[in-house]
């Protein structure tokens, strides 16, 4: 098992992103090659004494931020995220992570490795842990602007995911609106909601922002706009909350004292919660194991995601979605 | 003063909207005008032996929620929600509060007050609790399609708002999102970002879903779609995480005791986060006051939404708006 971590993308690149690399290899025994600029990667690499697992693959171009990721892939031929996919292509690496551009890692992703059989556009999933199972949330970035027929796209590969990698059993889909009436939402909405009815996936109608975290349904579709605000607004509320609930405790002796005993508890809390612990979005539709991390992902955060790839690529994720494509007709 | 309540919108109307109304009465001296049919609301008032400051207006159609707005009005010329802004109009009530169909909300008060001088398109704006200072989300669901130059309205209405109503000076103004960048976003937010960058608000560029929470942006504007799924996500989110913790701490004798203790703190922070103490969102733009309440709203949040309605009344909210649209010209 190898994983290629584009060790260039992401706010705190390349310290933050090595860090949760060298933790990775060590906590999970993950052979890791680093793709970035060679002294810039070495320099932040030589802060750690212990770096098994961990080699090196030099490139001198990176996808920064703000570039538009096609123009950018067309110029710069040496990107660390396409030459991390070149590595996978060549049967160095298993898979890919990256807290760079995602729109770049996605459009590098379908660039060296294609889309797979039947899909026309691939998206970022995101599990979304809930009260009770937990959600899949798709697209939370990749595409922005959707036609009703991709939404459809999205649901029919988040359902082979599912059922092929998170054991759900004809899983309930959602289409994100805002109401559950059948005339609710916007025009894309409205027109994708008659191409689900016709699919035969368990489409369930309308859900709303609030049935999200509420762990009824277990597929939520939107486009990748909504979709990521969707997303960072759940983790800015949950951090949000965590730190209203501690500076609340704090202002009273009794409150204080509540912390303290409720520690552990809160802790757990806290912890079902938290989306470091949960790694990053997987990239759906290409034909290979791409994870994407927040831009300001932490070491934690980035330790995560290649666990989470490396479980993908171990639970043959690939194989069982193309099967489960090639085998169920959905639509 | 005497609040128009639209007895017959909303999932649980009327027993739980006419029991806000009865408390809103009783607990703030607010005189209330009970809009809807006089059989069914009568029968629902029966159930409080003191009804002091609240009376009952007859009219015998109701736009019901998965109706299309216009069409209902064209159709029932005596729609409760119509009516209830007719007695605005007529003078005999100063405010309307509905947790009706929120599009026919929006369309009744246009049709039967009027757009403010120089708004195209009135929106709902939502006073989001934060860490911080509130912050106006805009729109939250008046207008699910909307152009850049409409989203660019929405931020002239609020700034306007938040300065004669907020006593916010030069209040920081935020597009929503998918990442700070100029390059980002859907097209309407990459065109509309062209707009603001034009206009005297004080812009600040692009937010995230994750900064709405933070209270370092004071108003933040995006189209009614994804405005509505945010606001419902951000409370199912709040809600969910309310639950969560109850469940975590009551798991364990040093839980349970740690709730007991931190009962105080833990309130004020449910308090603090809880959408049904802020009341509704405010219909910004029409010749008139009214509150949009969620379709689901206890009869705690139409309580605090008539209250909230009776202060912008008593602030003279129209008026401040209005001299703050004419002097300022932002854009």
């Amino acid at each position: 098992m190898n994983v290629a971590v584009d060790a260039m993308g992401g706010d705190h690149a390349p310290e933050v992103v090595v860090q949760g690399a060298v933790e990775a290899a060590s906590e999970f025994g993950i052979d890791i090659t680093l793709v970035g600029h060679e002294k810039i990667v070495a320099k932040a690499l030589g802060a750690y004494s212990r770096q098994a697992h961990v080699s090196l693959h030099h490139c001198d171009e990176v996808v920064e931020m703000e570039e538009s990721p096609l123009k950018a892939l067309r110029k710069k031929k040496n990107a660390s995220i396409k030459v991390a996919f070149d590595l996978v292509k060549k049967g160095h690496a298993d898979a890919v992570i990256s807290a760079g551009n995602s729109g770049a890692t996605l459009a590098a992703g379908v660039l060296v490795l294609g889309r797979m059989n039947g899909i026309e556009r691939p998206a970022i999933a995101s599990i979304v842990p809930t009260e009770r199972n937990p959600v899949v949330l798709i697209d939370v970035g990749a595409n922005v602007d959707c036609r009703p027929a991709q939404l459809l796209q999205f649901g029919v590969m988040a359902h082979a995911f599912a059922c092929s990698c998170l054991g759900m059993t004809n899983p309930k889909v959602g289409l994100l609106s805002i109401g559950e009436e059948e005339g609710k939402g916007n025009e894309q909405v409205r027109l994708a909601r008659e191409l689900f009815k016709k699919s035969t996936l368990n489409f369930i109608g309308n859900v709303e922002g609030r049935d999200i975290l509420m762990g009824e349904v277990d597929i939520i579709v939107c486009d990748g706009f909504v979709g990521n605000v969707a997303l960072k607004l759940t983790e800015g509320t949950v951090a949000a909350m965590v730190r209203l609930i501690d500076r609340e405790l704090k202002s009273s002796f009794l409150g204080r004292t509540a912390k303290l005993l409720g520690r552990k508890p809160i802790e757990r809390f806290k912890r079902k919660l938290d989306y470091e612990e949960h790694g990053g979005g997987l990239l759906l539709g290409i034909n290979g194991v791409g994870v994407i991390c927040h831009g300001g992902s932490s070491a934690k955060a980035i330790k995560n995601a290649i666990n989470m790839a490396a479980q993908y690529v171990n639970n043959q994720v690939l194989q069982k979605m193309n099967l489960q494509l090639t085998t169920s007709k959905v639509c």
